[in-house]
């Protein structure tokens, strides 16, 4: 559990050591733009999903350095660096994706600028969150998708660090889930929540009628019902019994879903419980939900999957210093050479409104010809390290999302693997 | 970020719906055992390794009810359920492997007993805490065996979510790594950290020998010089030429590490530099680490692949109702029937010391017939609610860990894919 509200120690050590001898030989108050981006997407990925931003504007306002904290950092820093950590507030520029946009390899997602001092020590803070958090949204987007307008639960904190599993079910939220179980999301971001019982509370009782029979009192007939426990059959035949065709929902967790969900639906239609929905969780992914897609299903649990990224943890985001007092810099050593200049980005889209490129180019020019359709993507997120004002909310990032994904070429929401969607096109100077 | 130090939110909604239904029909205060156990290791591995809780020990501490909470669950729990929780301290008895312990498939590594009341309602937690932690040691103790006894540093924070961060850095020291690079992971658990500069440090200069000179300034010789900005060989020998033949070490992040490290250090002979060290990152893993054990490295760097789990980021641990007052329990269905009764567990080894089965009993019996070299596996973690006495700390799960491979038949110790290293006998009534 975090111990201090402060987010200045979530930091590599080389950060502040740097920033010590960037003070000793007057280089720290060089002008610098880092830049965020993924330099490619996950193996057979075709998009990205920006997430995170909104937490990381959070967390530069609690990046502060108290007494305590510097007393801990005494035997590793000296006391000029000390002092200066001391007074210091980040008070530079910050621009990037909103949340809910679509992101590609090379896509700018994010890029901050000021003193190098200011800019260098947020770099492991800023890419933790948003490691983390695009590459859970990345992988509920494929999931929304695969659902189809069926409803999906976010259900995965077990699964995930505890406090990741708070961000999980914000970032899922982000991207068209529904709702979470998870509480600490509810209270913090205001997600919608939701859940009724584990197997646990039908083995309590003495029987699984007692059991049912003690949730409907308690939540009313609208419940879900947890049928699986024993016998599936019998256990959607006693949850009629106890709650009356106006059950709201049954939920199976395991087994052969597909087949289960059918049986299930033909179960409760026969016992006149035709709106009494179906809802099916158990080591989903996005590939069990687009195969679950010609059944009877109404709701979809996830978990395990897409607190893990669905084989994709990390969004493979770097920090790469591009600007040092206007001039480009960038690493020149094999595989991992970078661009150098501060760079913004449009995408570029066909009357009908379908993108057709990603255009990555330097702020110093020069710019593509402007054609129509195409949209500027980074927008200001801090002004001398303050954020600006009206900063879209989730509900705006879920909405920027869906409209986003409409714009995608239609191989481009596939779930096979193959090429980003559109192509980046990187114009150099 | 955390914005409270209480972790009572960090649940999912169901645990005190359940609670609620329990409360009201009188099955609250019967007396239960959950079970923490992964039904099986991930893909091929040999082993899992026991961590986290001594963290759940701290959480269930800080698993508390305030009136602030309370009050925004007001619109999901009745006002029975909100005094009740106002109250309530986990007053039960607490059970587990001490950590660094190894587990395998169904081994009983948390038991948790005390009213259902007490006990449902930490499901989420203690699995969150667990099934991360045990996935992070787990792949940091195949890396630390992949080494050989060369020290390892857990570099990983940027990877995954910034909590996740600090608790992944606590998983890897206790597995073995050497050191750590973040900063609150030093702080919250004493672990120790190290890190010196990024590329950034030197493209922010005007000259490879300027970042050099200001990092040797700043930090000594015995500092260790990133040299792959650039050109590898023209970046050791100014490292050498500006930090002298005392220089502590260099690292390369990037290319063929393999060759590089050869290179590296064969030009450092040369120059004199006999004593500096070669230290290797960049997208190594278990793998990769083995693969260089023939090469002239001194220190690995290790990242994603740490904080991910390499390849299996959740543990898998369950948390299953097992007994209600006295009385086993087991869910029926397919694919995921559980084994009811309260279990302990004891691991047998030859003469030689080499362990040969992991069984997993009944503790109302039959117990399995005593052998030399049996030894007991759980420990007591809390009775009536309060830690006990001396529990071990981080350094103890450390040399835990370090004995308990030692026992592992030869093979277990392998990084190919196999079954576990010894098998799991659960004994039944």
């Amino acid at each position: 559990m975090a111990t201090t509200a402060s987010t200045a120690l979530m930091t590599d050590q080389y950060e502040l050591t740097m920033l010590q001898a960037a003070l000793a030989d007057g280089t720290a108050d060089r002008r610098c733009t880092f830049e965020v981006f993924a330099r490619r997407l996950p193996s057979g990925r075709r998009y990205g999903v920006v997430a995170g931003t909104a937490r990381v504007v959070d967390a530069i306002a609690d990046f502060v350095f108290d007494e305590q904290t510097l007393e801990r950092l005494a035997p590793i820093l000296d006391e000029r660096t000390r002092e200066h950590l001391a007074g210091w507030r980040f008070d530079g520029e910050v621009d990037g994706y909103p949340e809910g946009e679509l992101f590609f390899p090379d896509s700018p997602i994010l890029s901050v600028s000021g003193s190098f001092a200011s800019a260098v020590i947020l770099e492991t803070l800023v890419l933790s969150i948003l490691n983390h958090d695009c590459a859970i949204a990345s992988a509920a987007a494929r999931m929304v998708t695969a659902a189809d307008g069926r409803p999906l639960i976010e259900m995965g904190s077990r699964r995930t660090h505890e406090e990741a599993a708070v961000a999980s079910a914000r970032a899922a939220y982000l991207a068209g889930f529904g709702t979470t179980s998870n509480l600490m999301a509810g209270r913090r971001y205001g997600i919608p929540t939701g859940g009724t019982a584990a197997h646990a509370f039908t083995l309590l009782h003495d029987s699984e009628e007692a059991a049912f029979a003690s949730q409907v009192a308690a939540m009313g007939a609208g419940t879900t019902l947890l049928v699986d426990t024993y016998d599936i059959t019998q256990g959607i035949a006693t949850a009629v019994e106890v709650a009356g065709t106006g059950l709201g929902a049954v939920r199976i967790d395991s087994g052969d879903l597909g087949v289960l969900a059918r049986a299930a639906r033909q179960q409760l239609d026969e016992l006149g419980a035709t709106s009494t929905k179906v809802v099916l969780s158990g080591d989903l992914d996005e590939y069990a939900i687009a195969a679950l897609r010609a059944e009877p299903v109404d709701i979809y649990g996830v978990g395990t999957s897409l607190v893990t990224g669905s084989g994709a943890p990390t969004a493979g985001m770097v920090y790469k210093l591009v600007e040092v007092d206007g001039r480009p810099v960038a690493k020149r050593s094999l595989n991992k050479a970078s661009h150098g200049g501060a760079k913004t980005a449009l995408r570029r889209h066909k009357p009908s409104g379908t993108a057709t490129e990603e255009i990555v180019f330097l702020k110093a020019g020069p710019a593509p010809e402007p054609e129509d359709g195409d949209r500027v993507l980074p927008v200001p997120l801090l002004r001398a390290g303050a954020p600006v004002d009206g900063l879209p909310d989730l509900t705006a990032a879920r909405e920027r999302l869906r409209a986003a994904l409409v714009t995608l070429p239609w191989e481009g929401l596939t779930l096979s693997e193959g090429d980003p969607a559109i192509p980046t096109t990187l114009l150099g100077p």
